[in-house]
């Protein structure tokens, strides 16, 4: 399979990491130049960088960054620490750090830190390399489950953007619309960052594969009037049960899709599965603030003082997914 | 029951038709002048004033204010016909001005059309009188199925701002509020024009009842966390099946509440009920334009040319609606 996506989210720059600015998108390709870690933690913090596997890619590229102002392994571990905390949900970021570190624990004493920083940017350039390769494997294991002339719904934003390569449902959804499988994508705009309307339509309309765009509430009327086909989305943490974190809103696609007698697929990466949690109620979905409802591009959008619930994630039942397409091919729960 | 509402959407004014600009809430309150009925078809047709029972009102004020251009009965039959073209599918549009056309159908044929304005200004007037009553009979009916300390999640906006009084499902809210029964409503925003966000958070602050505004696709979530203790929504079209129309992501609710065992409710006066269609397969769905989607406040949130599904209204079918909410009191169907 050849599937390529011209899109670079993030590059390592000799002295730097740049990343595209995600929330400039799809009025604007900025690249941010990240020179400290701080730079790193806030562009994932607010979300200039985003999406499971590329948080953990970006984490990586961090640490190695980290290495080159850092003076002893301690002020290492403070920077890791650091990284770690800018997002609580997405499981790949503290999988991608426990990988660096294992790295660096295992380099002798007398190492120096250069040497680290070398052997961390290594690490971080294999994660990467090896995320693309994962995108692609799902790619090739997830197109079977289409049927022809497919009518795919996805949501939020699950492609290039969203990791080292092609992308986790969006790049099954890339390769089944290479094979010809896919009349029509239909794409939640996914509220309240529209990472749907803003960055999968950008990827659809930049490979030129059809679309349409619908307002999340719009997806059940889709399902009940027959144009959904199946359903594919992405995830950030999935538990040994296939309880699993993804995208705020993807509860009650999977939900609808059950009534409606849809299939519902989650792909992702390996590195995505928790396997040191049962059940989803383990999860620790992150609350976000209320100007990212009640703003929208600096326009007020409701009331002075209006309160909201501002979950970013939600936590769908494992019971609800036909199947977890993965680089090591389809699984259902429980996982192992 | 002495629930009231400082809210006026709509006035007349002496030889013009005064019209609260609902797209500029909750920013700014800007009374529209009407002085032609160009100018009140553009108001309807633009949303300036929307709700099923309060577009109905509006089109009574319009044929009144048109009796006093009109040169004949056919010209005036031609300002209704203008009217009854801005929108398609709320039935109360239609009801009120086939009532008010009975009426001038009634007169004598050398009735003056200063006499037909007159006597039009005066049933827009009962018309919108009647509707105060009938919110106020809602509230009343409805506001015994709240359970004690209800979590009430609502959807668009159905108050005053919808409405001749306190509202239809708004209403009822505010009469359970009004009788202790509520401890949190929850409003979705509802895209993508953000009636939930723009006009019923308004009109709660304005009534100080505690909400929290959601996005329409964390509904799901807080039914499966057990904080939603029932839905209560309006409509636009009601069948005598029991299927209605109301706002795109009603049904989607609906689904939802019934998979969580959740109450759903349905508040409308009894001009809303289209004894005419048997099924909401029947129910003519308005199509609006992409820019509702893809702009927000000028604000570009999608790519150039990107292509969407914007249906207005989504219908419900009545085996998933609890009870309708009228006047009349608490009804199930099928309606006659």
């Amino acid at each position: 399979m050849t599937i390529q996506t011209h899109i670079i989210p993030i590059r390592w720059d000799a002295d730097r990491i740049a990343i595209l600015d995600q929330r400039r998108l799809p009025c604007a390709e900025i690249y941010l130049d990240c020179i400290t870690v701080d730079d790193v933690a806030e562009a994932i913090r607010t979300l200039a960088v985003r999406g499971a596997p590329l948080i953990g890619i970006t984490a990586a590229y961090g640490l190695a960054l980290a290495a080159r102002f850092a003076s002893d392994r301690a002020a290492l571990a403070a920077f890791r620490d650091q990284l770690a905390g800018t997002r609580p949900t997405a499981v790949n970021l503290f999988w991608a750090l426990d990988r660096c570190w294992r790295v660096v624990e295992a380099m002798s004493a007398t190492a120096t830190m250069a040497q680290i920083a070398e052997r961390l940017l290594d690490e971080a350039r294999l994660i990467h390399r090896e995320d693309a390769a994962a995108c692609l494997a799902m790619a090739q294991a997830g197109a079977a489950v289409f049927p022809a002339n497919a009518r795919v719904l996805t949501h939020c934003n699950t492609g290039a953007l969203a990791t080292g390569g092609i992308g986790t449902a969006l790049g099954v959804i890339r390769a089944a619309y290479a094979d010809g499988r896919v009349s029509q994508v239909w794409v939640d705009e996914t509220r309240p960052l529209l990472q749907g309307a803003r960055l999968t339509a950008w990827e659809l309309s930049c490979d030129k594969i059809p679309y349409r765009l619908i307002c999340d509430n719009m997806a059940a009327s889709l399902m009940a009037a027959g144009q959904v086909d199946l359903i594919i989305v992405g995830a950030d943490r999935i538990t040994r049960a296939g309880d699993f974190a993804n995208k705020i809103g993807t509860y009650g696609l999977a939900a609808l899709a059950h009534a409606h007698g849809i299939p519902f697929y989650v792909a992702a990466p390996w590195s995505t599965i928790d396997l040191s949690l049962e059940t989803g109620a383990q999860i620790p979905v992150e609350l976000r603030k209320d100007e990212e409802i009640t703003t929208l591009g600096g326009v007020r959008t409701a009331p002075d003082g209006a309160q909201t619930w501002n979950p970013s994630f939600d936590v769908t039942p494992g019971r609800l997914v036909r199947a977890f397409i993965t680089e090591r091919g389809l699984v259902e729960p429980p996982l192992r």
